[in-house]
């Protein structure tokens, strides 16, 4: 089926094949070359408050607009599909005088927004027809639970460990008024007016129950501005998840979500999502040379090979020393540092979206990466891995950690279930 | 020449063909179906600094990388070109000190950069290696001289009476921290992140002769979206651009850009832009029932058929009357103050771009559009229009006018040439 075969190959900084657009058989140029030029809304279905997904004699969407994943299923969407163009981050507190009842009703109305959403159709009846022209765009909407949701919603008992707050950093620089919240919606698609238009179906389904904590909006490259797909770049310049687990692997549902009769039961097949709002420093980044850039990452800019030889995918050769004996991949490069083997096998996927707000109070791009990663517990994902970072990473110089969040992102719903009923209604 | 092309065929607001894509040949699955899964980056011209657009031999990009817009020609780019996926907008004052010696130096510095990323190539020597993989994305850059720039480089012979500032307007809510600039640069890609290494190239081109002065990002649908190429929706869900002039109008020429004989003789082939950040204020907006939403346009949400009938491309009745005698377009509507034979025949092309930056400091959406005109003379375009709708626009309560600038943007450059060129060395 086509739809499963999106989960199946856009995995997050592997290459994707966009099967569903693949498995229309329709090129692009085929439907390009019936459009005229007189600029007829044909797509829009005529005076309709609502809208609904084409059916499958209409004309076909290309292949952009008819990439669909899927809402119902084993594990949440927005987390093994592939980079899309455009996110939104939102977090919501309860508001005052919100609990649990409020909290079910408000993730019954959020399933069910993005299920509809996700299929290319209205949010409801009051729908703001910003996305109608186009098709799913392969919207993702993925919710989470923060520290505070449980004390709010008298669910102590049920909150999950791994939520326990990250330990501080060092090199933390955290603006708190961006950073956690009891509810977190992780927002993708490959259009910017379809992921627009489900943010504000979405803070419009929040009504009185919760109000927005902070915001952020990111992208990704556009499907088709490469010439094949390829490990995405950030705004440095670099490859960025070429060591990403990859479904593929043996160990990958271990590593990235809760196991089936794991703890506690609402988050069987559910992950942990940390996210980290990471400004790049990149007046003083772009100064350095191409070998300095190179040495702080440890891997090749152009094609992310390591400085040890080879490709992209070779494995880094980390004992390979230069004619004076130094270590071809210093001792503090990025690389370095961050292999999984080198963790005790910690092991995250890595699902950013980069980030541009312009120009920041003190003169400088507020531009960076919302790294967002996903794994079955954070003390043996992201912590680890960040404590080595904070100790002795050539890349802490030219990168501020400016926000920080920590979510249970609880299984996928399964038809006729909203997302976090087993925890809602357990 | 397919690149010609896309140049005719893209026009805000007016299907496109994006024939570039069209004339390679090549089907998006063709190229697809023979991709591994194993994330070679084989668009990455291994450990080189810079890197040069693929030769026509090497593996062909996608649609949406592919497609290239001339930086030599008439009329600069950017201005018939269809919208982009992405754009940013960057107005620079001249820093003390420098005057026509140095602005030349930029232009000169500016144009070259712009030449070749437009064609796919690296900046030059320092190049963030940002948008390596990609294709030149429909890149376009535009440049254009504000009101003070005359003044500090000793030209005010030369500044055109078309930028004498524009009036005020009594809705108008201007910051003028985020208005006017002595230079202007307008960038549009339809890949975010070509856009933004188009933007930190022009940057750094500006070293000591110019500093940002304000910085703005927008975006539009991404290409393959829709079903087929139709008019633009913006943030309010409306169609946006349907009265647009089109190239093919007898008097398009005349209306939008500066005669070859014009005055002064500088200006020839330019255009005047006229750029205003029109915040929507969506949580009102969402709140009017579809009805009342049309009744504000004069024209059909879903279709932009006007409301006395017909589709999108049917003239508007203004004489038409309902059962009571009252107007089916009401005399309020936007539609109708804007037509453009009721303001004695001014017209501008419209070419914007979307914007969202989250959440404003008044807790509501810092969201609508970067909009952004041309014409042969705004007192003849922008103003009267305008000054129709200050007094009387339905559509005034749910929008506020919170940034202006006017710039006289030069012909396109010749070969050997750079942009203002003329003005500079005249």
């Amino acid at each position: 089926m086509a739809d499963q075969s999106i989960q199946e190959a856009r995995t997050p900084g592997v290459p994707t094949t966009r099967s569903s657009s693949d498995a229309s058989g329709i090129s692009r140029r085929a439907l390009l070359g019936t459009a005229g030029a007189t600029g007829l809304a044909l797509g829009a279905a005529g005076g309709a408050v609502g809208y609904a997904a084409a059916p499958a004699s209409a004309t076909p969407l290309t292949s952009v607009g008819s990439g669909r994943a899927m809402f119902h299923g084993k594990h949440q969407p927005g987390i093994t599909e592939g980079l899309q163009a455009r996110g939104h981050l939102v977090a919501f507190d309860l508001a005052p005088g919100a609990g649990r009842r409020e909290a079910a009703a408000l993730l019954r109305r959020w399933s069910a927004t993005a299920e509809r959403l996700m299929a290319g159709e209205a949010a409801g009846h009051d729908d703001t027809g910003v996305a109608q022209d186009a098709g799913p765009s392969s919207l993702t909407v993925t919710f989470g639970f923060g520290y505070g949701f449980f004390g709010r919603t008298g669910l102590e008992k049920q909150r999950p460990a791994a939520l326990d707050p990250l330990p501080d950093f060092s090199s933390d620089r955290l603006d708190k008024a961006r950073s956690d919240g009891d509810l977190w919606v992780q927002i993708g698609a490959d259009d910017a007016l379809v992921a627009f238009h489900a943010l504000r179906a979405l803070q419009k389904d929040a009504g009185s129950a919760a109000r927005v904590r902070w915001q952020m909006n990111g992208f990704n490259r556009t499907p088709g501005a490469t010439a094949r797909p390829m490990t995405a770049r950030n705004l440095m310049g670099q490859l960025d998840g070429t060591r990403n687990p990859k479904p593929a692997d043996a160990d990958f549902d271990q590593r990235i979500f809760v196991p089936a009769a794991g703890e506690p039961a609402w988050m069987a097949n559910g992950s942990y999502a940390v996210v980290r709002r990471i400004r790049m420093l990149l007046d003083d980044w772009e100064q350095l040379s191409l070998t300095a850039q190179e040495q702080v990452i440890g891997r090749r800019k152009a094609d992310g090979a390591p400085l040890s030889g080879g490709d992209e995918t070779t494995e880094m050769d980390l004992d390979k020393a230069d004619a004076k004996g130094d270590y071809v991949v210093p001792l503090n490069a990025h690389a370095r540092i961050t292999r999984p083997d080198r963790n005790g096998g910690a092991a995250m996927l890595r699902r950013p979206f980069s980030y541009h707000d312009g120009i920041g109070a003190d003169g400088t791009p507020d531009a960076g990466l919302l790294f967002i990663c996903w794994q079955a517990d954070p003390l043996r994902g992201f912590v680890p891995v960040q404590r080595k970072l904070d100790r002795g990473d050539a890349l802490s110089a030219y990168i501020r950690h400016e926000a920080s969040g920590l979510f249970a992102v609880p299984g996928g719903a399964a038809k006729g279930e909203y997302v976090g009923q087993r925890l809602l209604e357990g």
